[in-house]
Formats: C-alpha cells, sequence, structure tokens
C-alpha cells in the first residue's frame, strides 16, 4: 500500500491493525558516466514498492534528497546540509509519529545518509530523554544493501569491481527497473580508485567519473532483477523483526 | 529531461546551453475522502514531467514534503514545520545555483506552501543583499492553478465546487494521470464549508472530512486531461518568459 | 489604549474584559527620494492609536523592523532575515498569548513582511498541530491598504501612479500625522518603474531612486487624513469581526 | 537626526560626513504598580531624541523589545527568547555595518538585556574572528544610568529606595517626558524587597508588585529633567569618546 | 565528590541527600607569552577539586572550552561561539536537572564567559517562563575572583600589575598546581598595556602578547597556593548559602 | 605535548613544523555498577596524553561530553543534543583550523558519539563543498578501540563477556590509570544482556544496571596496561598514515 495515493480514511483504518511503515530514503547525486542521478532514491523506492505488493507492507513517500555534500562538486547533485536533513527526519518523525505509526522503518539507499539519518534519531529520542518520558514509537535504519542475504548476492554477483560509489548492485537495479534508461560508455579506468572521502572538491580531484571502486559496466537488467528480489525478500524479513519487537516496560522505580 | 535519470555529465552538457530547471514542489497530506494523500506533489510533478517531454525543459526530483500543519489532524499527512521547510529550500537552491544553474522555477502544488517558499527565498537572496552582493541567480514561484490559462478553464469547467482544498481540479489531474486510483464515495455536503485555517485540530473541526469548500465529485478523467494540457503550455510560456527577463546590471555607484 | 503606557495592573483587568489585542508591524526600510524611511511602521502605528481613541482597543508596542532584505541596497534600511522575523514574531506571540491574549491582529505596513508573518504563524500552531494540542488563541494578520474601505478610496485618489512601494497612500498618512516632516523633490521620472523583486542590489538597478511603480508627488496631508479615517473606520471593523469569530470544538472522536 | 524621519538620502549624505549611530534598546515589562510597560524602552528613547536635538547625533529606530523572561509572570510584558534577541541584534547591526555605519552605540534601559546584547556582539564579531578577518565597525553598549554623572545624580536624588526595578529615576524620566501619563498608588511595603532573579513565577513570588528594592512614589516630574539633562551630557559625552577611539592596525605579522 | 571517577549508583545515594553540584567551567585560550593555554578552565577545576576534598561537595566535569573568540587570534585559543556555548549550557543543565539535581553551580574562570552564561541561564529559564512554570532549579554563576575573600587578597598581593587577562592571580595558581609548568620569560612592557575588546585581530593589534594589564612575572607559587586556599574557602561559603535559599512559593492566584 | 599547558607561542612554534592534533572526545556517562561515568573520555585522553610523551604528538584538551542521550535515565549522565554536540564540534574545528591546524583527529571513546562527529565532519565540509571551494583541512575519527592492534588484543584478553558498554577493556584502562578508582560489586548477570539502543527510558528497562553485554569483572588492571600500550602504539601509527595522507590538487577544469 503507497500513502500518496491512498486517502487519509484509508491510512485511518490501516492504522487500527498495523502501525508500522517503511520510508525510502536516498539522495540525488552523481553516479558515475552512467548511473542515474536519482539511483539512490530510485533503489529504495523500487525494492519498497515492490515489497508493498509482494506483503501487506505501507510505504511513504519517498526522501529523495539527503545529505550529500562530498558530491556537490558534480552538476545534478543535491544535498542538504546534515543539519537540515536531520531537521527534516524529525519533521517526518513527528507527522508519522503523531498520526499514529510505532515502527518507522528508513530503507536507505546512499550510505552518505547512515551518520545524519542515526544522529536525527538520536535527536528525537533527546526530546523524550530530556523530558524524562518515553517515546512511544522505535525507529530503525536499514540500508538496502544491509537487508538480509542482499550483499552476499551481491558479492557472489559482482566478485570484482563492486566497489562503494556507483556499485554493478545499484546500477543494476535502476536498470531493472528502468530498462528504457540504461547508459553505457567505456569506463577508464574499467575498475575506478578507492579513497577516503572528504570535502566535494577533494572527491572529484580523488574520483574523476564519480566512481568509487566499481566498474559499473558489470551490471545487467537480470543481476538487478535478482537483487530486487533478494532485496524484496530481505525487507519483508526485517521489517516483520522490527515489528515483532518488544518494547519492555521500564520498572517501576523509574517511572 | 528528467535530472533524476539524467547522468551528470547529461547535465554538465546541458548546463552549457540552458541554465534553467523546474522544480515540483508540493506536499503529502489529506485531500478529503476521496483524495490522494499525494495530490499536492503529484499535479506539479504530473505537468513538469509533460511539459518535459513537450518542450526542452530539465525538471529536478520532486520535492514532495512542504508545509502542512494544518492538516496534521488526519493520518497520512505529513509536514516540515516552515522553519526546516525553508531551511531544505534553501540547501536546494544551493546545489542547484553552485552547479550553474541561474533561473530556479519552482512549480507549486500547495497553496499553504507559497508563504514559506517566499520566505525561504527572501532569506537566500538576504545571504547576498547583506553581504552586499548580487544573487547570481534568480528565483521563481508558481502555483500550477495560477499558470496562463489555467484558473479560468477550472472556473469553466466546475463553476461552483472549486472550493480551496481537495478540488475538483487536483482531483482531476490526478485520475487522469492514474486512472487506476480513482476514488469515488458519497460526499456529505456535497460541497465542503469554507472557512479560515489556524492549527491542525481546529482545521479539523471547522473541516471534518478535510474538504474546503469543494466538491471533488466533480472531476472526471476528461477534465484532468484538459487540465493538464492547459498547464502544460502555460508552463512552457511562463518558464520561457522567465528565462528570458534581463537582469539589470546595478550603476556603477553601486558596485 | 496603548500597552507600552498602561502599567501591567491596568492590562491585567482588561483581559477580564477583553484578550484581544493590535500589533502594528512594519519596517523601516528605503522609501524613495521623499519617503520616510519609518514610513512602513509609522502607518500601522498611527492607524491603530487613532483606533485605540476611536474605539475600545487595546495596541501593543510597534514592531518596527521587518523583512527588508531587498531595500539594503539604500542606506537606512534595517532588516531582518526572514527566520529572525519568525523567531521573534513567535516570541511576542507566546509571550501575549502567555498572559491571556487570545485573538492576536497584527496590522501590517509592509508588504514584505506578508510571507514571513505567515510563515511564523504556521511556525507557530505547528507546535500545537505536531502535538495534537489545539493552540489556545487566533493570530491574524491584515494589511492596512487591504482593510474594508481603504483600497478604493486609494483607487479613488490616485487613479494613477500609486504603484506598490513609496505609494501616495503611505507617503499622504504620514504627511497627515506628522506635517512637519513633509519632504518633496522633482521625481524623474514622474512614475517609476514596475518590475520583479530578487536581492537588494538587483533592487537598486531596476528601481534607482527606491519607488516601484508609484508617483509620491500626489500624496497630500488631506489624502492622508481622509485614508486615515477610512482605515481607523476599517479597523474597527475588522477586528471586531476577528473579535466574534468563533472556533469551533473539535469532535470527540479527535480528542 | 531621526533615521526613521529621515529618507535614505539624508542618511547617505550624513554617512558621508559622520558613521555613528545610536541604538536606543530596552524591554516593554512590566514596573511595578504605577511604572509604564514601556518605561525602558522609553527612557532610552526620550533620552536619545533629546540628544540629538541638542547635538548633531544620528537615532535609530527604538529597539523596544528585549530580554524580560522574568517578567512573564505579569501582563503586558512582552519578552524575547536570548537566542530570538541575539539573532535580531545581529541583523541590525548587519543591516547598519552594510549602509556603512562603523560606530554602533546601544543606549540600553533594561539591566535585563545587558548580558545577551554582550553576546550578541562576540556572535556577530566572532563571525569576523572565526574568519581570520578584522570587523570593519566598533560596537558599544551603555546603560543609560551608567552615562557619566546620571548615577551619582541618581543617588543624589533618591538616597534610599532607589532599588534595581521600577526605580523612582526611570519613573521620573518617564513623568517628564509624559506628564499626562503620571499614575499613582499606595506602595506596600513603601520600599519594595530586594533579591535574586530566576524564572518567572519565581520573580512574581519574590516581588508580588513587580518591583525590585525600590520606592517609585519617590519619583517626581522635575526630578525626571533633572536626569534626562544630565543623561543628554553624558551621552553626547560618551559617544564623542566612542567615536574617537582609534582602532589600532594589526601588525603586519598578522595579516 | 568528583563526579567523572563516581559510579551512577553513587550518584543516585549522593542525591538522596545533596541535589547541589559545582560545574567548573572556563576556556582554553592564550594567556600570554608565559601563561598556560588551559589556565581559565584549569583555574576553576583546582579551586573546584580541592573544595571537593576539603568539603562534601559534588564535582562535574569541567567545562573546559567557552566563548574566547577576541583571543582567536593566538595560537591555541579554541572558542565556542556564543549560540553554541549557550546551546551545550542548556543541554549540560537539562542532563544534570533530569537526574534530580536542583542547585547548579558555575564556578567561573573566563571573564568573557559570563554573559553568554547569563544568557545561557536566561534561555533555559525562558522555557519555564513562556510556558507558564516554575523551574525545578535554581542555577548560579560565580568567577573564581569574585568569591569572598579572593579579590581582596589578589589586590593584596599584587597592588600593581593585576590587569585583567593573563593576572599574576592566575598564573599563580596554575604555578602552584602546576609546578612543573612553570615557565617564564622577559615582559616587555613589563605591565601590559589596557584597552576595550572587539573582535581578534583588534585584539591582538591592542595586546600583542596577549596580557591585558598584568605582569604575570608578579606570580610565584606561594602566593598561589594562598590564593586558592581563599578561593577554597570562599566557594564552600559561598554554595553553601547558594543551597540555603530558599525558592518562595508562588502565590495561588498564581498558580 | 598537551597544548593546555603550552603557551601560545609554543604553539606557534610547533605549528611551524607540524598541523597535526588529536582531540581526545568522548562522554561522562553511566557505566554500569562499576564503570566512573567519566570513563569515555577518560580513556581516549590517558591514550592520547600517554602517546603524547611516546611520541611527538600534540594533545588537544579533551572534549569531555559527547552524546549520550540513551544514557540519561541514569544520574550522572551528561549528554549533548546531537545538534548541539555537532555545533560544538564545529566551533572547535573553525577554532583549530583558523591557526593552521590541517590534520584534526579525533580520538573517541563513546561508540554512541561516532555518528554526530562524521556528521558534524560533513557539516564543515558542507560550508566549503556548497561555497565551491576546497577545506584546508582534513579530519578524521578514530574509536580507540578500532586503532590498529587494539580490538584483537581485547578479544584475546576477553573472548567472552566483553560486550559494547561497560566493557572489561574500558574498565580496565581506567584501572590502569587510576588504580585508587577501582570499584567492584557482584554482578548480575555476571554478563549483562544484549539489546538494540533507543531513548533513555526504554534503555534502563532493557539494561537495568547500565551495562551491554559485558562482564566488568573480567578487567584487571594489567590487562589495562597491555591495552593502553596497544592503543599508544596504534594511535601513532594510525595518526603518521593520516599525517602523511596526500590530498590530491583537483584538476583544472574543476578550479
Amino acid at each position: 500500500m503507497l500513502m500518496a495515493f491512498s486517502t487519509w480514511q484509508e491510512i485511518d483504518a490501516r492504522l487500527a491493525r498495523s502501525r508500522a511503515i517503511v520510508v525510502p530514503i536516498g539522495s540525488n547525486e552523481q553516479h558515475g558516466p552512467t548511473g542515474l542521478l536519482g539511483t539512490d532514491w530510485l533503489c529504495p523506492e523500487i525494492i519498497a514498492h515492490r515489497a508493498s505488493k509482494a506483503s501487506d507492507i505501507l510505504v511513504a513517500p519517498t526522501f529523495n534528497i539527503g545529505m550529500a555534500q562530498h558530491h556537490l562538486g558534480f552538476p545534478g547533485t543535491i544535498s542538504l546540509r546534515p543539519s537540515t536533513f536531520q531537521a527534516a527526519i524529525g519533521d517526518w518523525m513527528g507527522s508519522l509519529a503523531g498520526c499514529g505509526f510505532d515502527r518507522i522503518y528508513f530503507l536507505n539507499g546512499h550510505g552518505g545518509n547512515t551518520n545524519s539519518i542515526e544522529a536525527a534519531f538520536s535527536e528525537i529520542y533527546a526530546k523524550f530523554s530530556f523530558g524524562g518520558h518515553r517515546a512511544p514509537f522505535l525507529l530503525k535504519l536499514r540500508n538496502w544493501w544491509d537487508l538480509p542475504g542482499v550483499m552476499a548476492l551481491a558479492k557472489n554477483l559482482f566478485p570484482t569491481g563492486h566497489g562503494s560509489h556507483a556499485t554493478p548492485s545499484e546500477i543494476a537495479i535502476t536498470q531493472a527497473a528502468y530498462p528504457e534508461m540504461v547508459k553505457s560508455v567505456a569506463y577508464a579506468p574499467q575498475i575506478a580508485p578507492e579513497g577516503p572521502i572528504y570535502d566535494a572538491l577533494d572527491f572529484r580531484a580523488r574520483f574523476p567519473d564519480g566512481r568509487i571502486g566499481s566498474d559499473p559496466g558489470l551490471a545487467t537488467l537480470e543481476k538487478g532483477c535478482q537483487l530486487i528480489d533478494a532485496a524484496v525478500r530481505g525487507l519483508v524479513e526485517d521489517l516483520g523483526t522490527f515489528v515483532a519487537e518488544a518494547s519492555p516496560r521500564p520498572p517501576s522505580s523509574v517511572d
């Protein structure tokens, strides 16, 4: 069930039986010479939307702009500052928790987002922790490549040249979902260099075409389908575990 | 041309010939008993994406969560606070201007966004104005219903019961674009009440099913198509005017 | 009754019978070659102070600095950034609501303020809306020229050359109230150009003497008196309507 | 010369010969059973306006709302939070410095403002200090009672019962300037208690009628005139010293 | 008792009998050619730690970075902006108050901190004052040199050349506590100049070696011991007075 | 070399030959029934101070309060909110970079800090990336247990019962450095439970005595010495690698 295509009354009815929601979150940023700028928000959206058909999962609109300051040296990148990003996550959570969701699960598609998302969670919890109150919800972050079964498959499909940015995994997923958008070039070098990440101009100097350690030429539509299938299964399983997690009651001496 | 489905090199090449971009912006919020929660971001996205096919227009990813505090009494609404919203717009603009865009055009689908968007523009310009520098870009906000030719058509199509929230115009546009999502109920009353907007609980008390002054039952897929066509023409025209606007040079005594 | 010239005990006593207050709000910014820098805060102050004598209206101190980033290219302009302005409005409202005012009415004298004031209102309401609480007050913004009867009179008095900045209307009001401060020059051109507003240096280049579309030479003290009289009547009426407005109770299912 | 009653061109001309400006700053807050709520912004405004007639001094509009959180337990008090207050001071200074003022002098009327004003100055300087740049202006804060000659006169006029809030000095100054607003009651006790200041409800419990250590019944219009005269002389002298202060050039090794 | 070297259960037990805590707070900044960069946080730490042995006082970890923007022209200075400093103090206080401390006493070692600390206190109280609630704690700031008996001793020990930065008092205290760190140079001039404080480069130009009005060569280890002894006695006394201070109950009409 | 015990001139001289600095950073928070509240800032301080004697390393004052919202249910915990923490890190970095440090290395002692520290780094870099400038410094975060050789040793010393909070490793390090502070109790259970981390009251309910997965009873002073020795070697090596890292020049087409 996709929230954006539902009415408020449908959400109201659903909340009576399930208080969990999945938020696809990513980034719009350069992904090398052939990767789509939207790769990092398209991947979790693709996986979550498929999962919502495969299982009774509610999916929020996609949070499509994240923390990508290091990619700002390449045109087409749109980034929030970490402080803005965290504030926005706080408002999303406040809205969702306010109408009754108590298991909010971020399916993330951009490694550069994780620190800010976790920090945002802590900022949200801090309002309760400083006030001596219990938060009425649990928040969880999962990168799609960390879903059960996904990274093992990716390593199997791409034993070399997977890398960490503009990976053949993510390129393949977008190819599978948007085959009309497949692009191809001759990569030079075939496998991009590795290295640390600092600011945007340093990034562009280290990684001239935007890739880190990857050979996106390995991506195929078929491999993308396999990855999507694995990720959908992983998401259904992982979300189920999260929903089932009991939050213990504090001892009476604490209340 | 859709930015999210382009590579950074394609954007780089495009910037050499055009520095304008359209950002669809809206809100995810209740739209009465039959309107989709995503109506306000779907409408400008639908119009902008159609325009990008009809004309050589570049469209950014959709800014899908806006300022909807007054709708938070209805489940499924996600809102940013005005302060967060303005900060996020600032970062989007900083990213786009940083890679060379100098005519940034927001196509807006939510009336509640306009004050915050305009205030965000002023906050962005203020950085330059306080510093005594000229901003290297121009920003423009246009609601899709204010595009040339659109409101006249809407009034013609819906002489009564148009209202201002969950209007038959916006419902019709989403019906035209997503016919499989059309929902219908018996409205009571047929035309919703009018009234002022304050906080969320006050809103819900005034407008129990979420509509303001509208009869969404008037919407049809065919009328939606007409509205989209008019809006696409209006956008192409309006953006052209904006791009053509010359920014005068300051007198030398000011520099 | 002017708050600044009252004691706290007088305000305390008044609150027992009336919980409404008018806040004159404006800006200190260039108003062309003859307009006073204080025009935009003087006009609502003049009107509100007159109204407080004509009717039982309580008037707060004047909020005299607003959002005028686009005028910063001219000496004597003092502006808050939109973010600062909104925070300050929030604190004013928090103070007034905290001591019991529940109908807070801004009489505004600067068009550039309206987006930020409305956004500030939304930020204030959002605290309640996110928390699931009802705001214990209603906020209203009214530009003095939008008071009932005023714009019709202005158009009658100044059928051409009214424009939108350094208008003969506002100049006339300050002339009527401060006749010793009337200034005059030869305007060139007689009617200033029109155009869009972006940052401060762009503004100064478009509007070299600061006026937009106006001929302030049309202002006379007598016309100012007429405008003040109309505005005072309009304010008394409009405030009465606002005070009388009932806020509906939310349905029990929402509480 | 009053900025609000000048045109931008008059300020422009003045800047060619003098780059100093006085900003009256105060608070709107309870001042005991007879003190005007506006006392703390009226006093510096009265003194500065008189000084602008007595000498060639430029006076900005009055910054009339300050940091008065501890007075919020009494109706009619309007306070900014320290963080908002500091941000607003920053924007005022940015505006004034941006058009060329390089000696900005705050004449303050509220003791509770001083920490925030000084902290705001440091925040403003910090932008330059962190950036390795020299601020192109000097900022100064002076309470009107600390002007040369004023406190000695106050102690002479009111050897007992001066206290620190709702003092006979400040009451007398407002009486001298606004004789039609003089209010009187029987004070009980005649001299109010002393004590520390914490939050608003604690304040109200310690100081039930709002006064701290003062007997405002000692104020007379004549004493007010004497205090104003002394303060005007003190302001002219103190501002002169400030304007004359040379800012040393940094050693070349630092540049 | 030092908090950092205690367990949470020891603090828990202590809170049952005492709810007071001392927070040493200072700055890491240049202290002239012989003063340690840590002088301003070392001094209150030294005094507080000694006092915790001499009396039953609980001491928090040292808040070692303060507001020192004016010293940023000298290497080794670390400063918070006033806004950051105030936010951090707010969080410290929120943490300490949240676990039950209700008398929180800052022992300060840096004059440049005082405005920001007091403003931070007001910001903290404002949350309660705006909300109409009583703060459940009292906050107090004391510079170590203002402790009972200390300044009189300092003036006795250093009748000339005490000055206000890199004073022989503070140098002597660090010498007494860290005799292995004593440094010495020939001062030129022997007594440093006096002057006002603005931004960092202005500061460095006025005070080339960092001292203000002081002759640190007067410091001796023995004088440092005397000062520490006096300060420890002063702290025990002053804290006792603070702890004993009753907070009056608000009148019922206020509750 | 310890910055706090140096003069500004000593730092100035050192900068001529080395522009690297180590900042110990941690948290003051509960560490179970026997762990010191200061454990997380004491450990990196102990290691860094030892390293500064073993090698030519400059160590800044310890950043002793971090992000510990989840521990606020236990007395003695002091936490910054993530937003405050990030702002403070920004100011520390601005101060250090401003005086010339270009390799700033955080040695961290608290797992809960890492997301906020990395997000703070991104916020700092973003100022440069949005502006199109290169940051003149590189920032690095390393947890002491992730230093080369340390975790392997810890697993060897504590094959079971290491856990992730109040670990025998960190307890042992504080025992080795402060043997007089060793505390002991009977743990029940011997090895604490594992589990996820949300807000403070949830944490306290899951982990009643504060430990996560650990048996601190395994700690000994001797093992602490071994861990310190390994960490000192690891720090010297790791810092050396960081200092040696070349930052590539951007291609001329980017400049």
